[in-house]
């Protein structure tokens, strides 16, 4: 039969990968919670009523929908299939689809669930999504998300929080990185005070080249996307914005005046940027107009975290968001989250190679078997050492001691027991150190104090 | 709109749950990991052609299958489009599909990474399933299994540690459980000596209705199974079968002792015991030959774990195969597994009430906000108690007392820190227990003392 494959664009996680992959998840949960947030868990499976035209029409194409079990053509129409209309016979042999994020199935969840959840609700959820995406490097088809809302509140103290969570949480995995924030209030006002507002994407994009090509053809761009001179001109103190964060801010309320959107903005980030200093945040915090990321999403804070020793795209991102459950039918539940993305830490983490050597930890010790005799002595000790929560196994039939050894040394486990006759007399064990490789006859109480 | 639902057969999980959950899954994998065990992760969506024909005709149909992305009408015969013929139209535009169970994806990560696997291999998987059953209480389409497995060794031993571990797992639940264990070689050893092989399932139904029908209504049973009355004679210490493991033991070795293969079979199951009884596994261990889970599938032991105290069905179960990966093409793989289920041991959890309170902690302390002052000096106290790595929180916005006292108790968070401009003043924290009223002043340090 022709050799097994898994559909391409997922992964099997192996040992090692499952090890470092629980590290991260384990720290982002360790923290979520020590900031009072709660994990809830959605089905793989949602409606498809649920889940389309909530992604634009590039993300309904990009749904993986699950046929109809029993007679999928029940319900299809002749015409339909006749003229083989894809779009059609799928609604009408598919209901269910695989989540796409976990934004919109926690909307549904908060619809779903009002009434057990006291408002403002903390929620994170770590789970697996789908998408059919083209896989390409560092792009899977099954991903996880690892996503934190607080809903229900307008207090800027949750984009504060919010803050000090990715704060700790790279901290934690001593990955250095700048966290970008811009809020979606600065950008209306600029397009506000320049009278276009259908041009911010254009002048942010233009701003961001400004490093590489310079001020000259960050005008010419703006100018080629019909943006007036006296717009541009407008521009300028904010093309050229620079200096501290507060350097920034000073020259925005400046520029923002006339706009009381613009300020309102610019007073948020302050806000936000006052608390964090107080609250002692410790990764550098870059306002950065050229953020614009989920522009028809979000509309107050944006942001957007750089690895800064590793070139990586952003590895966490997040923002404000109002009427998160509008489309369900239920108005006024406005938010703030933040998603870590776990691939790529996963990445930063392997090449910067900042795994703590006991997040990787297996069994301890391995017993080596060298028959029934000293299989006997040797379980009585395990039972010993596995009620004392030291991770430790016999092999499990006498086979070649080469063998055995491999066994340990592929799985990383180091230190192994060697009981042979002399041993059993003396009550004692052979304990071997895989790293040094040194050999020393212990009792079994040393053995303990050892692994502990 | 309409109110949104999800699928039948599926659910939310919210963050009680969800932590009863996290408690069970958390037990199981600190057990299987104190035994040497590494997790392994597989894919949601395995190609239909590893998952067909596998879980015969009946499980064939109840894989959920996944539609082709883009055109899935492609590559579909224009024939099997007019004739409506489903099952061969959904092979065409499906070629992925939701996994059923995790042991053929198990079989199949071995075989595709076999280079890199070292045996025996010890893996265990804690992932969700997917079937279109019929949904009905207790039973989803949508839920998780639990499984360990020891593959590439044929060593009882491995059965024993099994044992050992599912001992291990309920003694921390503190469910009281009984193990019933058989061998299948034992089960075929009856059906040779009685020269009807194609019979067992029919003598164990029969002996298993002895307590409620009677022996001479199983003996009528057989009969009119047509088993010949030599071989119901034959039957008949195997039916009344009693006393002690030892006592059934001794009356089985007489029995079969025409048989080699059921020889072998009460031989293994000595084994077993003699080494889990030297172990000191707690759980009450039963031999009982009407054990036929599996028969298909199971070569050596058959284990099946009930919960004592509460009347609901198997809550683990397991046993020895051959040729785990031989559809994939790779012969001679052996192994011995089980699966623990979680959704029962929920149930079971649930009805005894045994989940310790500390697996179901949250937040331990709610500052309540009562303005931009406070606030400040709460948040201060908070970032002190967060460093200590105690869970806290505070109100994000200085709401009616009611509401922040509300939000602590649907939350079940065990303590309030009331701070006021006496407290500010004197520099001292208004501790009250949620649970008892208490209230008292406290420093910041007896706090982090009274929580940690």
């Amino acid at each position: 039969m022709a050799k097994p494959a898994i559909p391409k664009g997922t992964r099997d996680f192996t040992p090692e990968e499952m090890a470092k992959r629980n590290y991260i998840f384990n720290t982002i949960k360790d923290v979520y919670h020590l900031f009072g947030f709660q994990q809830i868990e959605t089905p793989a499976m949602e409606m498809l009523s649920t889940l389309m035209g909530k992604y634009g029409e590039e993300g309904d194409k990009l749904l993986f929908k699950i046929l109809n079990s029993g007679d999928f053509l029940k319900d299809v129409n002749s015409d339909d299939l006749q003229e083989k209309n894809i779009n059609r016979l799928a609604a009408q042999m598919c209901e269910k689809g695989l989540r796409y994020d976990l934004t919109v199935p926690f909307a549904r969840f908060v619809v779903m669930h009002r009434d057990e959840i006291s408002f403002p609700f903390k929620r994170y959820q770590i789970q697996p999504v789908w998408r059919a995406d083209r896989p390409q490097k560092g792009r899977y088809r099954e991903f996880f998300q690892c996503d934190a809302d607080v809903v229900g509140s307008n207090s800027l103290l949750n984009e504060v929080e919010l803050i000090q969570i990715i704060d700790e949480v790279f901290s934690r995995f001593k990955i250095n990185v700048a966290i970008k924030m811009n809020n979606r209030k600065i950008l209306s006002g600029i397009a506000e005070i320049i009278g276009a507002p259908e041009k911010i994407v254009d002048i942010t994009v233009a701003i961001d080249k400004l490093d590489k090509i310079g001020l000259d053809k960050v005008n010419e761009e703006l100018r080629s996307k019909d943006i007036s001179d006296e717009a541009i001109s407008m521009l300028q103190p904010i093309i050229l914005l620079e200096g501290s964060n507060r350097d920034k801010i000073a020259t925005l309320k400046n520029v923002l005046s006339a706009s009381e959107t613009g300020l309102k903005g610019v007073e948020e980030l302050e806000f936000i940027l006052d608390k964090t200093d107080t609250m002692g945040v410790r990764s550098q915090l870059d306002l950065d107009l050229t953020l614009a990321r989920g522009l028809n999403y979000y509309t107050g804070a944006i942001f957007e975290v750089k690895a800064l020793d590793v070139q990586i795209g952003s590895i966490t991102g997040g923002g404000r968001y109002d009427n998160l459950t509008g489309v369900f039918g239920m108005p006024g539940v406005s938010g703030v989250g933040i998603s870590f993305g776990a691939d790529r830490i996963f990445d930063v983490l392997n090449q910067l190679n900042l795994y703590p050597s006991d997040s990787l930890k297996t069994t301890k010790l391995l017993f080596v078997n060298f028959g029934t005799q000293e299989e006997t002595f040797c379980l009585s000790v395990l039972q010993k050492l596995r009620k004392e929560g030291i991770s430790s196994e016999i092999y499990p039939e006498a086979a070649k001691m080469k063998k055995q050894m491999g066994y340990a040394d592929s799985k990383k486990i180091p230190f192994v027991a060697l009981v042979g006759a002399n041993e059993m007399a003396e009550g004692k064990i052979n304990l071997k150190n895989m790293t040094t490789g040194e050999q020393t006859m212990v009792t079994v109480d040393e053995i303990i104090e050892i692994l502990k």
